[in-house]
């Protein structure tokens, strides 16, 4: 079984908690009624996977909790506080340097760590942040399975090359962003996910989530200096780019978002059906599930 | 610098976070304001180091969440909702049931698990578990910074052997003891810790968070059957029994707390000074520091 699949029945399993769950797992953040609602994300970080052995610890640091926010941006939430744990290699020299940073980025990004476990293991470094937020006061926490047929589908930012340029080490969430969407589209604003497997993985996970079909323009993507392959735009991962869906914007209304600290680049549109395609430049449209990139724990 | 060391130079990090964080890194939990009042805990359980290669996946996954329950319990406050992540060795079959299990133990302790992350390295196990609390509805967050001299020092349950045992998997948190003992003492309940790294290092941690010196007599450790040795009582980890101090009653006062749903004794008192001793039957006194284990990072 992939991981695909085993998350998919961890989230199929906690269908209907119920009590102070509005959201459970599934999205990129749970959503939680407690007092106030919440936003709740764990992510980890693996050595390995995630980045390399040798990585400085400030940028190792800075990932971790990078991560964990961008979940929090994706529903257009604020983040608020968060907690840390490292299982680090025995004997690893920079413990307490890589420790020291992860507050320090979590602090800079707006959830100051307020808790944390550290322990050593034979084994490569496993970092997880977990961080709590709070949902846009008025547009609510935005979720993946708000996209509905007629939506335009935009992107911020560009895509492609990531892993290869160490963007992936270095980006910063789009908390501000997401919040300035909230603020100028609203009710508008009716889906929303990070892409942390590829924009066509999770442009796929976001039509799954709301029950219609993304087809996305492969001209239209807006790819970073460097990409010059639309496949590369779609498939890679680790942009951590908000794709969101929008109703009631005519094709040329990306100006009306100017004003969001980031471009904004209108790349598709959401029909009735299902699934999610891209459609090259040629007109042929390929299927998302065959792009971006997944670990899988059967294979060596 | 062992893991202490670091644990204590985070916390040193993280002091006066302010904002929404009532109570920062230290202490079993953090208190975070956010509509109501929140608590917050993550821990790891590490293959290797907390369980056994070969472990069945249902203990596993219920010690991974018992733990942070028992950080929950340790302030008196509710679990809530958790998170949970598994970093697991690549191509281990049961992640699946892991996984189901984790479900399940949340669920069974009080908290469903609302989010989460899985992924495959080549190393050990790690798991994580958040959990989300709330605190008790009178008397609030029981800290461990509390105590006071004149205080009695109390404890819950029964001493020693844990992981010999096997007790260390198939524990029930103390959650409902903690809210009972919060119930039964109101006010008078001045702090409170779980045992997870040995009554004596912990009564010490206790010791230092509050500034009060903590004597305990060794003839009066509750210990499991089977243990005959005080010293096992006193230093095995794993217990995770409520150790904690009360103000304003008499040394037989045990009594009055026998509708607590785990026995209660009474080992010792909270005195001005600092430290903590656990004095013997022949009325010798031995440093708490150097009973208790800790796992040394910087240690091969």
């Amino acid at each position: 079984m992939n991981e695909s699949d085993l998350l998919a029945r961890i989230a199929e399993r906690s269908r209907g908690l119920g009590g102070p769950v509005e959201v459970g797992p599934g999205d990129d953040c749970a959503v939680v009624g407690a007092g106030g609602r919440l936003l709740l994300t764990v992510d980890q970080l693996v050595e390995g996977r995630h980045f390399d052995p040798g990585t400085a610890p400030d940028l190792i640091a800075r990932k971790a909790v990078a991560r964990s926010v961008s979940d929090i941006a994706a529903m257009a939430g604020a983040p608020l506080v968060s907690l840390g744990t490292g299982c680090l290699t025995r004997g690893r020299p920079d413990a307490d340097e890589l420790c020291a940073r992860m507050a320090h980025w979590a602090n800079a990004f707006g959830c100051p760590m307020v808790g944390g476990d550290l322990a050593f293991h034979d084994g490569p470094a496993v970092l997880t942040v977990t961080v709590l937020g709070t949902p846009h006061p008025t547009r609510g926490p935005v979720l993946r399975s708000g996209a509905r047929a007629g939506d335009l589908v935009l992107v911020t930012g560009r895509l492609g090359g990531s892993y290869t340029s160490g963007r992936h080490l270095s980006f910063t969430p789009r908390a501000a962003e997401a919040r300035q969407l909230a603020d100028a589209l609203g009710p508008r604003l009716h889906s929303m996910i990070d892409i942390s497997d590829g924009l066509g993985r999770d442009a796929g996970r976001l039509a799954a989530a709301s029950g219609v079909r993304i087809e996305i323009n492969a001209a239209r993507l807006p790819l970073h200096p460097g990409v010059t392959d639309w496949r590369r735009g779609a498939a890679d991962g680790e942009d951590y780019e908000l794709l969101f869906t929008a109703g009631g914007l005519a094709e040329g209304a990306c100006s009306a978002l100017a004003s969001i600290g980031a471009p904004v680049s209108c790349i598709g549109r959401v029909v009735s059906g299902e699934g999610c395609v891209v459609i090259d430049p040629e007109g042929s449209a390929h299927d998302a599930r065959e792009l971006g990139w997944e670990h899988r724990g059967d294979q060596p």
